[in-house]
């Protein structure tokens, strides 16, 4: 429920198309939707969330049960508004996508959602990706910004190794309002990009490469540590966080 | 062999109900019981520590083969009181089920055990977690709690970015002994549980998360460095451990 | 030399106020500015930068030796508009200071800065903090904010042991554009703010703790695994890093 | 201001012996005290905390500058109730005491403290150590306990590689409510203390030793996976924190 | 080839029983045996060992494709005297024994072996675990030490929190030449057991536990720091090196 | 597109062999070629890179879904040269040879590729190593080092604990122009053939080993320590870049 | 009180030239002696440790306070047989033997000690180190064997980039017992030394190094991970550890 | 003793300018000249290294205890050609350029030397730095391939976010046969240059930077996970290993 659908709902109230119990009814499960499971609440839909933050609490798949899953993800679907759930494994997705046909799939980012048709796209987000191993990650920053309403154009493969490739964005580095970086290995991509743009850079390390790259910290630990002062940094294949916090940015 | 057990059979030995043979039998495997396989000793159960601790000895199942597991529980379930195994797989659960049909299953726990019917709830236990993801552990604490005797009450997925869901617990806020609270990710709840309340506080780091949380350690490197001083630690994952001691501080 | 700066040199050559040879000579450190230590060049500001990014090189004095930092300063003070010096040493604070009147001291920061006086403060920016040990890295965040021509609110030592210090800030929750959180041990600060509002939160990291705060390890894992999605992070005691892009957000 | 001496001030005002003006100016700093330094506000002390915890904020001295430590003092010392300063290095205490004789050292803790004289001890906390060298960190957690009001007995140098020193504090081993075990190096101490006893034991790891104990971490991590299941953990050198937690388990 | 055989070989030829070629046909892969796959040599069989060491190169399976680690057997099985293959998978031993029938397995040791019938067993080489889950680790290295020629004797299951068990094991404590001491989570028996001989002790870690046991490296840490001054630790689930060192040392 | 292409092809621009609009095609995909899938851009083929490196850009497999892969594969081979792809699965080896069956399998190197007819080897680079498991990543090194025009010995299985295995290899030490040293575990050999020639070493650091081998991290440390000041370092299983650099130094 | 000491004793008891009260007064302290600071025990002497090890408790100086230390020290010196203080630091080494004259000062190494002139030197420990800067651990391995009654050969600065300089050590190579094997940086003599003798090999890492050896680290795990099966290994810096192991197996 | 100067010593006595004696007295601390203290062995110079690598042994100074760094510079420069002493402190380059007069100092790199006059310098090795505070670990790297008897041309202060200041090196890209590519932080500096020449790149990590550059960890890791193949990596601060093996491909 966002700020629009509370909205509408207390205009109809205020002109009488809505009564009080109809009203009452639509926000029962507000600020706070239980999910239970054999009479126990397993989950606590955070519904207040839309109004306070302009967006529904996204459901991180990863960890949960598929029955707990399945759910929070019925209730989630009750309420109006945009849908997300990220981390989803292709064995979960394809039972979600079953259960709940409305969901459309984000592959290659590994996510399923329900698009709000009334938002319109806003702004300039910018995602560019060091490699095409980046891409399920950064086709999430894409689908989350997206979501959120934000115009999003994308750069991918575009490497330090062969910077020709990065510079062929020019276009693309000039206008965007926020940029999101996504790189493995040495993740050393935000850092020139963000000495080459005077607007925010979002990091986005990924758990791509082997060895010494540990599982991201490489990257992550580059990232953090960049020469470059307009790069802030979110957690390993957080795709979704910097999709989050590129369209907040993006509509400020 | 609780306390209790051994009160009794010494006061059948005192009134003659039991002759020095028998009790010497039953006391046979006292204070330990040794376990073979193939002639060797592939296990020593220390049948003294319900007599020291007040709860017999658990049996951790991860690491061990199936057939040492099968002749560990065996022996285990030879003895009075409760029983309990953690971190059983799926697959030992249910070959384990099969052999010894008195076993419950603790599901979404990865737990067996046989409860002691002697024993009457008492005092007040409260487990609150973070998220839907973390309830495996959540759950093994309050199976662990409730296995030596407390009455447990929970409130679950009361993740610190809705604040509003935990403040929704006042009440058991007010009411319990002591707190156990489970959360991965960067498991900020218990410092602000801690805060909240004048009692004990155990948290329980989770290894639910990804990338930048290692499995677990960000949740336990945050609940270690809490600025909440009522807080105490246990190893990532461990709801056993946080059962055990806050029914041992329940009953105090 | 920004690019208003810039605008009114061309605009002085373009009617006739300044001729080429002046226009040339004031550009003759353009867009590099060579350092020389007994002839060999050992620093290249980047004059270009201004332009690029909207605010000049900022100098990193940590490593530098003081001979090498004094010259890098001298060329920095002859370009126009604002100074900054980060990481100074007490000791350094000292030699420049005398060495150079026209700096500031921004203690506690550890800084040395020239404002730009042509900047005139918008938006706001919100600096929270929790505990008073962080106020030098907060202060940073509030300094080069300032410096970069926001409008700064500051909010110290609310850390989440007790929340109704942070409540106590609600109207600046509400108002600012773009959120400063800086906090060491286990950085749960950023999570609880980061539930509150629906603006970007940059999270600081702190080396603030002992033992298990690892130099602010802790902290900084807490923070990128934050549950809050509007929250993205910078280094460890970076404090800059936190005010350089919180001021490009609040003037976008 | 501890709930007790609200309600002295609350009967006072019951019987007309404070009027309403006189427990108003005695309530101006509640329930946050603002700490200011050259008029911004620096500290926050959390005054309601003692209502909340039954105990007063404790000043954590490390990483504060030597003059928000002396008004944050000053502040701390006008309320009533007792009064704990930690991690105070030599030279801030010789300055603290000077400035405010009523505060008592702690040597070997680096810790001062004022007394609260309306305490009467109950209980009985022991705290063990294992080596001499972790006296500092062992007697930071009995000051803290007898603050808090335990009776607190000790058994100090007790290291497992001399098994008969630990089983001469027999008598106390069976007495006690609960147990704080200081321990660097492998900090084995504390595992076979909770298989000796049944009640709670809190673990302490110090920052003792050299080479790989780096720092208390291998300590840490022994404690944090004892085999012992009445064992807790808090963080690396933070007598305190035990000293805290097992005052209230002590109490209960 | 051992010293023996080499001896026996030379006192062949000495008394005419062998003639020179039949010597030289015999040391025809001394002191390396090189193993080709398609021409290309895969391996060097140091035969040169089993004379500079007393015991012939052990094949370390792990990490080998299948078809190299059955030609560099086939090799091994060659030469006279012992032979032993450690960390060999499951599917490789069912593969290996196939091949070669006078492979033995060391279940629950992940070895294969061939016992050299030519030694008599001397000395007393003890060997104690902690957990039964680090039989496989302790079987290893009672497989080894055997093979290399050592009487050993075992006692399984005596970890630290119940210390009868371990005190029940005393005639051994007080017989055995040399202690192997297996552990995994906080890795604490060895440090007690160093404490109560005046022998040498060689602890090994084992991957046993979970969350901060990091795969053994909490155990092996503890180890290290081990307060015990005649503990000396090996790698990580080694229990063929802690076997080997330790017939070494039974027999000087 | 190497240097020599590019000279044949103006070549016959220059002669009239080739006129404007031929040469123009074979060139449309210069400096890069773009990949899509489903109209979007998910990859950019440097190719512009043999022209500045000497060598087409490598493909790394890992991290990329098959689809792309298949793609990035058929433009690449649409290039005249040699073609490399490294870290490929076992499926993925089979579904592109079957697709591409001018491809090559590189086993035991996890590589396929397409030789370029057109090189001469020159040199020579030397390949040791220290153990039959660390053969994959030697290999890798082989394959490239000879796709990119050098001559390659071997020398495999000449660990240091049997030295004169080594030693063995004389020959090959005293005629590489520079060597490539593969080791796991303790990664000690690269400072012993280091001691032992006066050309340049790179070391290669494998995963194989168990325990505290930590996935390589023990044997990566070991060469960056090395007291050998001739060697230099690769990341954990780079074979690939080893023998990229190796055949740099070769045909310098 | 060795058993040497208690064995004279008793037989003086026996043949009447001591009384049963003077061998009670002699015996008071035994077997533990408690050393007092202001009334409170802070230190317990294991003065049982001789009987049980075979040498009295060392006293590792490090992290105990200079008057503690000095109550310890005239405490151990009380007692009959050798006395070690191993890791004193300069400061407190001039304190000490100002103050207890018979202490010898074992520089480089940072020990002090009072010999045992009882003991008759035995045997051979070989100590080799890599370079001149492990000296005072290589030396604090020689004192420590010295004091506990091995004959003990060095040979010092014998890294394996210059292996001639380990070769020119053949004659002690074939005669030691046992080797103690002194490393820091990659710390790949052990394994060098393990591969050419039969006899067990101590592995000492050193804190010598920089950047990557992280402390100590890099030298440790290279020793854990050892190819060559006979070494052990022991604390980063711990030569005391070392010498005491290897003078319990040249003894044996 | 270089090959040059045992050639030259050779051709004298085979010209009977030098006779049997004279040349077994310049040769008698060939191959290692041990230098003694007190009448120990403290240091064995290798001698041979020159003959065998081309340069005499380095000495790092760091570790060293004063006196015994003077008796091995001492003997250093008893021997003809270059002598390099580096990691040397203050306060050590003080003491020995007043005992050694013919030493010259580094500054900045830690260093004292003596160059070797018969060197012309060859070739061209680029020395490039990220910032200014790498200077003394790039000037290391100079100083040592000058003593080489390389030609180095330098290029500082060039880092990513400021591509135009590395791209104004264009010429030097073109010209040098190998690069040194030396930065703190995030380390990119490396993979940029690595992607612009097709010769190799020897990338130094420094220990600039704060909080999570981790004393050079960052710079490290991102180096070793350079995308770009050309580039391999010495240990942190090692400006003299680079400049080194740089030396080493230069002559090739």
């Amino acid at each position: 429920m966002t700020p629009k659908h509370l909205q509408n709902l207390l205009t109809e109230v205020a002109n009488g198309t809505l009564n009080v119990e109809g009203a009452l009814e639509k926000l029962r499960h507000f600020p706070t939707d239980t999910v239970r499971d054999h009479g126990a609440i397993v989950g606590r839909l955070d519904t207040h969330r839309a109004i306070r933050h302009g967006f529904p609490e996204v459901i991180l798949a990863q960890g949960k049960k598929s029955s707990h899953l399945i759910k929070i993800t019925k209730h989630a679907l009750s309420h109006p508004g945009a849908v997300l759930l990220t981390r989803v494994s292709k064995k979960k997705r394809k039972k979600l996508k079953k259960r709940f046909p409305e969901l459309k799939d984000g592959t290659p980012a590994s996510c399923l959602y329900r698009p709000d048709s009334q938002t319109e796209p806003i702004g300039l987000v910018a995602v560019l990706c060091a490699g095409t191993a980046d891409l399920p990650v950064a086709e999430e920053a894409v689908l989350t910004a997206r979501l959120m309403g934000a115009t999003v154009s994308c750069h991918f493969d575009a490497g330090v190794a062969g910077l020709h490739r990065l510079l062929a964005a020019e276009a693309l580095l000039k206008k965007a309002r926020v940029f999101i970086v996504v790189a493995g290995m040495e993740g050393a991509l935000p850092s020139v990009v963000g000495g080459l743009v005077d607007r925010p850079v979002i990091a986005v390390p990924t758990s791509q490469g082997y060895g010494a790259a540990f599982g991201g910290l490489s990257a992550l630990l580059g990232m953090l540590n960049s020469c470059a002062a307009n790069v802030t940094v979110v957690n390993i294949d957080n795709g979704f966080g910097a999709g989050y916090v590129a369209s907040l940015i993006n509509r400020a």
